[in-house]
C-alpha cells in the first residue's frame, strides 16, 4: 500500500534537496499555480527547515491567464508587466534560487485565436530574454518540477473518473522522481553517477557528427568541435549543485548549427503552450528548417519555427534511452519535462551556451561564430523509440553505433 | 431558497463595479488568498468585461506567512521585499486600481513569539508607509473585500460543521454587502445617499466637540475646527467614484490630535493581524492614551500602542447605527471589516489626511500642526452598543443628542 503523504513529502523534500539544493541564506522564489498549495506549504517549510533565508511564493492560475488571452485588448497582449522581473534580478545578485512549478492543462488555449497566441508568445519572450539568458549561464539555481492539474490527468487517463486520474498521475510522478523509493536522496545519487559516466564517455569521444536512423527519419547533426555533453546536476556559478528539471534522464550537447540535414518525424505529441502538435516531420538543410509536416496542429507548429532568426534551427541534441523509468512506465505525458526524459530528442531554438567550452562567456555574436543558435524560444521535440539507432563519427571517420533500437551501446 | 452561484455573481460585480468602479482602460492588481480562487476568477472575468486593461493577481497564503514567522531567521523578518512594490508605484502613475481580498484567519499568529510579531510588523509598515500615504491621499481607487476561510468561519460559527459554516458565512458576506438583493446597483446607491444624508448634516453642524456616554464610557472628543465628515463612497485624484470598504455603513472624520480625554471600553472583539484582543479599556489625557486594560491580549494592545509616536493617539471618530444591516445580523465578525460597520469605533493611529479640508496636499509636518495625528498603523476598535449616547456640541456652547441608545437621532 503506497502511502500519499510520505511520497509527497519525499517530492518535497528532493525539490528542495536535490533539486535546488538549498544553501544556508538563500532567498529562493516559487513560481506556482494556485492549486498546488499543499505541496508548496510542504516546499516551503522544508526549505526554511534547510536554511533559506527568506521565501516568497509567486502564484498563478491557468484560468486567469486564459481569461486575458480571451478578454484583455491586444494591445493588453503586447504588454510584460516588467515590475515582475524585479524580484529576480535582485535574486540573481544575492545568490537565490528559483522554483517553477507546473501543473499544466495540455489544451489550456484551444479554442483562442492563434494571432492572439502569437503576440501573447512574443510579448513574453522578448520580455524574459535577458532572464533566460541568466537562467542559460546559471548565474542562479533553478528547478523545474511539475504536478497534476485535472487537466492534465484527463489528458493522460482519458478512461479514468476524475479523481482516480489525478492520483494515477501522483503516483506516475512519484515514480519518475524517485519519491516512491526509501531512500530518495541515496537513489539520485546513484542516479547522477549513471549520468555522469554516459557523459564522459561521450565527451571523451568528441564526435564529429550524430546519425539517425529510425521509421521516418534519416538525419545527421554534426556537432562542434568544442562541444561538451551534459547531464544530471549542474554545478551554478557560485559551485553550487542543482538539477535544472525533476526528473531529468537526458545527456544533451548542442549541435552545430548550419550542421544539420535530413528528415525527422516526432514519436510523440509536443504541447507547446497549451496547443498540441501530433505526427509532425521536420526538413533540414544546412541547418535550416525547409520543410515541415504534422497531422495535428501544423499551424502552432508554424509559429514556433517562424518566432524568431533562430527558430528555424535547431538549439539541443538530446539521448534518453527508450528503458528509462519514465519511458517504462508506457504513458504520453503531453508534458516536456516528462516526454523529454522517455525519449531522445531535439529542441527548435536556442542552445545553452555551456554546451561548448567557454560558451557561458560569449554573447550572442560570438556564440554564432562557433556556431551556437540563439532564439527567444527553447522547445523540445520527441525523436526516440524503440526502432531508433544512432551512430557516432569520429573525426578519423571512425563510425560507432552508440544506441541500438533506442538502448545505449556502452 | 438562495441561490449560491448568482449571490457570488452579484457580490462579483458589487466589487468591480461598484467597490472599485472600474474604468476603460485601467490596470487592476487584485492581492488575493489562493483559497478564493473561485471568485477571483469571477472577479477578473467581470472587470475586463467592464474595460479593464490588464489584471495582475497578487495571490497570498497565510499558511505560508505563518511559516516565515515560526521558521525564517530574524534578519529576514526585518527584510521587505521592495519589488514587490514596484508593480504599484506604476499603477499610481498610469491611473490603476487596487482590490484587496481577505480571508481572515482571526488566530493565524496564535502561538507565534511576539517579539517576531512586533518585527514582522514594523518591517511591512515602515516598508508601506509611503504606499499608505498614496492610499490615504486617494492617488488611486482601491477596495478592500473579504471571502470566509475556514478559520473565520469556525470563529464566527464555533457551533456548526466547517462547511456549513462556510455557508453561513457566505450568507452573512452577501447579506452584509447587499449581493442578496435583487437589484444591488440600485441598493447600493439608495444607500450611498442615506451615507450622503449623514454626512452633510454633520458637516453642516461643525461640531467643536462629541461627548460619549455607555457603560464604561465617558470620553470627549474635540475636532478640529476644519474637520470634515466622510462616508459611503470616495472620488480619488482622477475624479472617478469608488468605495473603499465593501460592506461600508459608517460616516466618520479625524479628531483633534491632542482634544481626547476620558475612558472608553471596547465592545467587540478586536482581532489585529491574526491575535485577538477583548474587553479592553482606553484612558485618554489631553489626547494621549495614558492607560489601558484587556481581559485578553493585553500584550499585543500593548505593542499596538507602542508602535510609533502617533500610536497613542487616535485618528478616527466613526459613527454607525446600533441598527444597521450588519448589527442586526447579532453576529461577532471578529473582523474589522464587518465589525467596524456594525458599531461606532475609533481606530488607533493614523488620520486619513482627507478628513480636513486641504489636508491631502499636507505632510506629516503640516498635518500635525493642524492637530492632525500621523502613524505608520491605523486599528479599528468598536465601542458602540444599544446603550451608546452621544452629544454634538458646537462652538456656540449648545449641545444635542446626536446618537441615542445607538441609533441615529436625525
Amino acid at each position: 500500500m503506497r502511502d500519499f503523504q510520505l511520497e509527497l513529502m519525499r517530492y518535497a523534500e528532493i525539490i528542495v534537496k536535490i533539486g535546488l539544493n538549498i544553501q544556508k541564506g538563500q532567498t529562493l522564489v516559487v513560481f506556482a499555480p494556485v492549486s498546488a498549495v499543499a505541496i508548496v506549504r510542504l516546499i516551503v517549510k522544508t526549505a526554511y527547515e534547510s536554511g533559506a533565508y527568506d521565501i516568497y511564493v509567486d502564484w498563478n492560475d491557468d484560468e486567469i491567464v486564459r481569461l486575458k488571452y480571451e478578454l484583455a485588448s491586444e494591445d493588453s497582449l503586447k504588454d510584460y508587466p516588467m515590475f515582475k522581473l524585479k524580484g529576480i534580478e535582485e535574486l540573481i545578485d544575492s545568490n537565490g534560487a528559483l522554483l517553477f512549478i507546473r501543473a499544466p492543462d495540455p489544451e489550456l488555449f484551444s479554442g483562442i485565436d492563434p494571432k492572439r497566441i502569437i503576440i501573447g508568445n512574443k510579448t513574453v519572450s522578448v520580455a524574459l530574454s535577458e532572464f533566460q539568458q541568466n537562467i542559460m549561464t546559471k548565474k542562479l539555481s533553478w528547478s523545474l518540477v511539475a504536478v497534476p492539474s485535472k487537466a492534465w490527468a484527463a489528458k493522460v487517463f482519458p478512461d479514468l473518473e476524475e479523481s482516480e486520474g489525478v492520483g494515477r498521475l501522483w503516483e506516475a510522478i512519484f515514480k519518475a522522481t524517485r519519491a516512491d523509493l526509501l531512500n530518495p536522496i541515496q537513489e539520485w545519487e546513484k542516479h547522477n553517477n549513471n549520468l555522469k559516466y554516459r557523459v564522459n564517455y561521450l565527451n571523451s569521444k568528441k564526435y564529429r557528427c550524430l546519425s539517425y536512423y529510425a521509421p521516418g527519419t534519416k538525419l545527421s547533426i554534426e556537432l562542434p568541435e568544442n562541444h561538451i555533453w551534459h547531464g544530471g546536476e549542474k554545478i551554478n556559478n557560485r559551485g553550487a549543485s542543482f538539477y535544472a528539471n525533476i526528473p531529468t534522464e537526458e545527456v544533451f550537447t548542442a549541435p552545430l548549427k548550419n550542421g544539420v540535414n535530413g528528415i525527422v518525424s516526432s514519436t510523440k505529441p509536443l504541447s507547446n503552450r497549451g496547443i498540441l502538435i501530433e505526427n509532425f516531420t521536420l526538413t533540414f538543410k544546412n541547418g535550416k528548417i525547409i520543410d515541415f509536416t504534422a497531422e495535428v496542429g501544423y499551424d502552432a507548429l508554424k509559429r514556433i519555427i517562424e518566432t524568431d532568426e533562430g527558430s528555424c534551427y535547431i538549439g539541443e541534441v538530446a539521448l534518453v534511452p527508450h528503458n528509462s523509468p519514465i519511458s517504462e512506465s508506457n504513458l504520453i505525458y503531453y508534458h516536456t519535462l516528462f516526454d523529454e526524459n522517455a525519449s531522445c530528442h531535439l529542441a527548435i531554438g536556442n542552445a545553452y551556451p555551456f554546451c561548448i567550452e567557454g560558451g557561458v562567456d560569449l554573447d550572442r555574436e560570438h556564440l554564432a561564430q562557433q556556431g551556437i543558435n540563439t532564439s527567444n524560444i527553447h522547445v523540445d521535440f520527441m525523436i526516440g523509440s524503440g526502432e531508433l539507432d544512432i551512430y557516432g563519427e569520429s573525426s578519423d571517420g571512425t563510425k560507432e553505433q552508440i544506441i541500438c533500437n533506442g538502448k545505449w551501446m556502452f
